[in-house]
């Protein structure tokens, strides 16, 4: 039985669209490693490509992929929304078929040894693959971002789990990770005053007393002149997509402000959408089919949890061979 | 300026009429000592006493509560919904006025050898009082409950605060402890069914994933003829009760199940009420009005919130004096 895994590295680029194409590039037509897709964002500017395949296909294609970010990003002059520490921010790999997830920390292992020893650039374990308690979370690590790195990888507790105490210079450092898979979900409000999205992030996430498994913040987006509660859903079993977006709107009734849309940023468990259209169903006293096709799990997901930019190939399940 | 604390002892009868009123009226006609209320349930069989006063007067009044406690309810023969670990099974110390946590704290410690050196009843410090950190959790210190205790007493890391390895024959453990003021907060649900409160307790509580200061679980008034899904706040600030209630309706929208009420077994601190009136007056365009009346905020709280059984004397500045 093949092994299939997720890999879901993040560059920080979201502008300039010849240097995507030409990152992104280093990771077409490579047999067993299905480029899935990558979405640029222009206020993060940032990447988030998606790859699904056997995990030495990817394992090989990453080497060139961080070859050709090194030769094009510097972290001195780039600037962007989202939190970052290192050209390729991130690299998590995510068990999908065939495939444990003590497996998926020895991938991240290997890489993070091959990348260090290829091109000095260090790389913290994270999540599963932490090597101590408060590597497990990201934004931990990640915490000072690119600027406050130089110094953060000196003191003895930062140092890297590859490499020496000291950030390559115009990279930075990688967070290298294994993980069940994290739906990175936004929703959307219809407003450009950033109070709401505030307010409902601190009312959601966990940090400041909300849903146990939920990472938010508000975040502006220039290009659709409106505001959005940007979030990770780190256990998508215990903190349903629907649970969320209903208390968001619950939240925002009380300024007034619509919820249009919402939309996922890479992919998402067939699973999760299964298990929010199913409240919508019994909700709105529509038949159950636990069996139904891709093509209508988007129509459903879009009717009723609002999708925007949403597809078959958003759901992992389907990009599968 | 006199310090002014509440002090909320839960004892473990709530059906037998005459034992109830034989153990409060120890607490009545004390100087210094309010004996705001008493609330008993049938289905719990347990009791709620609130008390408002001068420290002091309320340490010396609890000297004879217990004793009549002791002598009137044995806890071999005690069968009820709530778990529970002593006859008197908890005494929570809050700061209200001119009184710091700090000074709770002590006063736990005080009653705890009081109780101890007069009638030999073992006593666990809890909440700010806790002196290991899997003492600041009640449940984690009643985990087993009177049955249980016999023997989890003699493990050497369960040795109580106040006495030896052995419980009390017939009374069992306290609880002792100092703590922020909490919600003790039930959500009625028109129906039945046990699944729709187990489902809703799961999502909102923290231990399955749900918001970070909220301990739930299901509950079948007997008396009622309904559900409920009963709660302990632990800190309002964060996870106030528009936000929980509001939760809680969109998640018993699945089972088409109605929620016609709620209740509040304690007091309340009328910031908690301000707090969540403030949501409905916001989404619902009325005038907010920081300084109305104990009155108005009544009259709202059962308007918006949909209490029962609710009164002024439920808000805890409204009985200082």
């Amino acid at each position: 039985m093949r092994k299939i895994v997720e890999c879901v590295p993040n560059f920080s680029e979201g502008r300039n669209q010849t240097v995507i194409e030409e990152i992104v590039s280093t990771l077409r037509g490579i047999d067993g490693c299905n480029l899935v897709n990558y979405e640029a964002d222009q206020d993060y500017n940032r990447t988030v490509v998606t790859l699904i395949g056997e995990p030495e296909a990817i394992i090989k294609a990453l080497l060139p992929f961080v070859g050709k970010v090194l030769e094009l990003i510097d972290m001195n002059v780039q600037k962007g929304e989202h939190p970052r520490m290192g050209a390729v921010d991130v690299i998590p790999f995510i068990p999908i078929e065939h495939v444990t997830m003590e497996e998926c920390v020895e991938y991240a292992n290997q890489v993070g040894q091959l990348i260090y020893d290829t091109y000095q650039i260090p790389s913290f374990l994270y999540a599963n693959a932490a090597t101590k308690k408060d590597r497990v979370k990201l934004p931990t690590i990640r915490k000072g971002e690119f600027e406050g790195m130089k110094d953060k990888i000196k003191d003895p507790h930062w140092t890297p789990d590859f490499g020496t105490n000291e950030i390559h210079p115009t990279f930075g450092v990688i967070g290298i990770g294994a993980r069940i898979p994290l739906i990175a979900y936004n929703i959307d409000l219809d407003t450009t005053d950033m109070n709401p999205a505030k307010q409902i992030s601190r009312a959601i996430r966990f940090s400041s007393g909300g849903f146990r498994h939920i990472q938010a913040g508000p975040v502006y987006l220039e290009s659709r002149k409106h505001t959005q509660v940007t979030m990770n859903i780190l256990d998508y079993t215990k903190n349903p997509i629907y649970r969320i977006l209903e208390t968001v709107k619950m939240e925002a009734a009380q300024y007034h402000v619509d919820v249009p849309s919402c939309e996922l940023v890479g992919l998402i468990p067939k699973q999760a959408l299964l298990q929010s259209l199913k409240y919508y169903f019994k909700r709105y006293n529509q038949p159950w089919d636990a069996d139904m096709s891709f093509d209508d799990i988007v129509k459903y997901s879009i009717q009723y949890i609002g999708f925007r930019d949403f597809d078959r190939l958003k759901i992992i399940e389907a990009n599968i061979n």
